[in-house]
């Protein structure tokens, strides 16, 4: 999604060659009309199935998993994260590590918000080692709902995250993915020198 | 706004005489086309009012901020909520207690993304006590930003945040506004019996 490439290399800043910091238009600051774009990107990419629900990670992925909905007119549903949690048998729970942070947070969905009949798009904003995408993985499975698949606002995809879904059979649709941030550098995959 | 009412009344869930669960189409799954309503509604009662900036608290307030911020084509800002946090010469922070969950907040915004020029709408799911949006008050009040005006989905009219923020002069523009819960019954200011 050139749109979105253009944005990253002009506002996007490369901390280290793991670390992009996308604060201006994603993860801090929001930029709604990218963000309607971004979210008509994925309907795009996705417009040959069936999609009854939007799954998503509180903070960042609310913003384009709503314009999706909006435009689908369907349900968003966000997953909470806690570092603490009372058990609930009235919640679908499963445990993501942050390698950023360096800590484990319990994500938890309640149950009356998804069931067996659903087709659930998965949408986050980064896709890196995959812990967030496995965790809501875990949630949908465990209600019995399918997973149509994965929207990815930015995937790393030096990291292995995006690898792992994609051996699992699953669908992964990212609209940026990045090679590599050598030297502050971002070069994404497809790129010609 | 009666559409919002109507929802409140058919799928809120009042679990208390304080204590308003709004899970189904707010606070956790999400009806975009019900913000995207919210948004417009918000937008209608500040019309008069120049804007440049929305700011809110993750997580509840994001999906009707970035309505607003798409239809005026302005950027969104979420403050972020933290447990504990390192001090940070780059960051506006204020306190939140919350008696939900009988804890202290540290509510953080970037400086970088409210400058003096700005004209802020702070935008808000639950006005009850007050201390979310008066720490979202403090930031912008840091940053030398103005602040046009409070939009708020549900107040509760019953608890003193709203005339908190009124007496100290700020416009305070509620989409609903609940008089009391008493029993289950959900009634509106200005309701006729």
């Amino acid at each position: 999604m050139k749109l979105l490439k253009d944005r990253i290399i002009n506002d996007g800043n490369a901390l280290s060659e793991n670390v992009l910091k996308v604060d201006s238009f994603l993860n801090h600051q929001i930029d709604p009309v990218l963000m309607k774009a971004v979210g008509e990107a994925f309907i795009e990419r996705f417009k040959d199935t069936e999609i009854t629900k939007v799954l998503t990670l509180e903070s960042s992925g609310i913003a384009p998993s709503v314009m999706v909905g909006l435009k689908l007119d369907i349900p968003v549903v966000f997953g909470r994260k806690r570092q603490s949690l009372t058990l609930n048998d009235d919640l679908y729970t499963s445990q993501v590590f942050s390698y950023t942070k360096q800590e484990t947070n319990t994500i938890a969905v309640a149950r009356q918000f998804l069931s067996p009949e659903d087709k659930v798009l998965i949408i986050d904003d980064f896709l890196a080692n995959g812990e967030a995408a496995n965790a809501l993985m875990d949630v949908v499975n465990q209600s019995g709902a399918e997973i149509v698949g994965f929207g990815i606002v930015i995937e790393k995809a030096f990291q292995s995250g995006g690898k792992i879904l994609r051996d699992k059979g699953y669908r992964v649709e990212s609209l940026a993915k990045i090679e590599s941030m050598y030297e502050g550098n971002i070069k994404f995959v497809g790129d010609t020198e």
